[in-house]
Parts: C-alpha cells; sequence; structure tokens
C-alpha cells in the first residue's frame, strides 16, 4: 500500500470529519424525538474515526492496483461518496433539514455500495474494507429515516 | 475519456453544487462589506458550473490512462480537493465562519495544485483543464480573505 496515497485519501476524509466538529449535534438534535436503536452521541466519531481508516486503506489498495481495469473509475466513485458524506452533517445538523438529509444518504448509500463492488472485483481486501462502512451507512440511514417520521416538522423543533 | 467515469466525477461535484444551491448567500453576505473585486452574484454558479465539467473532464481523461504510474495518487488528491470544495459553502454561507473558511480554502488551494501537478505529469490536457479551477480558488481565497479583513466580526453582521 502507498502511504502517501493512504495519507491524502484520509486527508479527504478530514473534510467530512471537520462537518461534525463545525456542524455539533446540539439541543436541536438532542431535542429531536428518535428511534430505540438510537446509539448514544459518543459512538458516531468513535464509528467514524474507525471507518475513516478502512476506507481510505481500502481505496489505497486499489490504487496501488493500477494497470488494472476499473481503477479510475472505482476512485472516481470513491470521490463521489466522500464529498456526498461531507454534505451529509450539514444538512442534517446544520440546516435541520432531515429530509433532505435522508435523499443525500441515499445517494450515498448507493455510491459506498457501488464502490464497495467495483473494489471488490479490484481486490477483494478493498471490498472487504468498505463492507462495515456500508453497514454503517445502512444504520444511518434507517436512523434519519426513523427521525423524519417522528419529528413532522424538524425545523421547528428546539 | 470514459463516460460513465465522467458522469460519476460530475455526481461528485453535484455534491459541491448542492451546497450552492441549500446554503445561498442571502441577507447575510449582502450585508457585508466586501472588496472592489467582489464579482455579481450571478457570476459563482456560471463559473462554477464550467469549472466542474472542465474538473472532471481532466480527472476522467486521468482515469483512463490506468497502467502509468501516479495515477491512484493523481485521483486521491481529486477526491480530497472535492470534498474540501464541498466542506467550504457550509462554513462560510451557513456557519457564517469566514476565517475557518478561510482556512477551509487554504487547504482546497494546496490541493488543487497539487492535483494540477499530479494530473500534468500523466495527461498534459488533463493539466491544462484544472487550470481556470485554479485560478478560481486563487481569486475566491482573495475574495474570502479581504472579506476577513474588511468584517471583523462577521457572524454579528445583520
Amino acid at each position: 500500500m502507498d502511504w502517501i496515497t493512504f495519507g491524502i485519501l484520509l486527508l479527504a476524509c478530514g473534510a467530512s470529519a471537520a462537518t461534525g466538529v463545525l456542524f455539533p449535534p446540539g439541543r436541536w438534535y438532542a431535542a429531536l424525538r428518535k428511534p430505540g436503536f438510537t446509539p448514544p452521541n459518543w459512538a458516531f466519531p468513535v464509528a467514524w474515526s474507525l471507518l475513516y481508516i478502512a476506507m481510505s486503506a481500502a481505496a489505497a489498495l486499489v490504487a496501488g492496483q493500477s494497470g488494472q481495469p476499473g481503477v479510475g473509475l472505482a476512485l472516481a466513485l470513491w470521490a463521489a461518496q466522500i464529498a456526498f458524506n461531507t454534505l451529509w452533517t450539514p444538512v442534517f445538523f446544520g440546516l435541520h433539514r432531515v429530509r433532505a438529509a435522508l435523499g443525500v444518504i441515499v445517494v450515498l448509500w448507493g455510491l459506498v455500495l457501488a464502490t464497495l463492488v467495483a473494489f471488490w472485483q479490484i481486490d477483494w481486501r478493498a471490498g472487504l474494507l468498505m463492507l462495515p462502512y456500508l453497514g454503517w451507512v445502512s444504520y444511518a440511514g434507517a436512523l434519519n429515516a426513523a427521525i423524519w417520521r417522528l419529528n413532522p416538522r424538524p425545523a421547528e423543533v428546539t
């Protein structure tokens, strides 16, 4: 694995991580009605730290296989998923637009799945490293959807 | 050029474009003191549309050169720049944190320059296609810095 590439990919994840610092859950999130399967707040940064490392390692493995067909397409998918990942937090925690955030997470879910499939065909270890991420985005999507159902007017919650 | 890869890269730019729609300039931006070289508001979506197409075409050209060394690293840099690009608008227009946004744009500028250099070594046309983007981010960075200097307490501007 090329460590410079891995570092740049981790830096890309840093944009997403920064949204978690700049747009913290705060009072609005605390006041929302949430489903029983909501994790404690501390679980999010822990889970994301591990997922950032895993998804960066996965993409670095793929980047190292240049010459194999589909590497460019696979890394384009990875780029798209990290951009939509960076978009979600400002929409949900910044704008309190729960439904728009659900739209973002649906696109993100599709991109993560496509990235996983593309990675697996190049290096099965890279595909495997994306699996926890797909699981977490599925869980986060279910959480976002449940919050949307439980709070018909989320922007008015204080 | 692989059109599927180009489409996925354009989709990645869609996350950045969405921030422009979800976090519009609005009254706060209108009320800020701005330097003489500030472009009219309509110039931003026009410029960005062209830049998204150019940067996606550039990365698709590079993605098509798999087999050449450095393609993985170059696409990792492209992924990092689109993630930081997506971060800027929510920080500036969402949080009104002009100084933090300047920090984001400094990182973005470095990433766009590094992407341009990496692309140029693989396909000079791809490097050339990144040049207007580097120019625009330089300009946007100067604008952000000037707004920071002209508005000591930007969050209090209404």
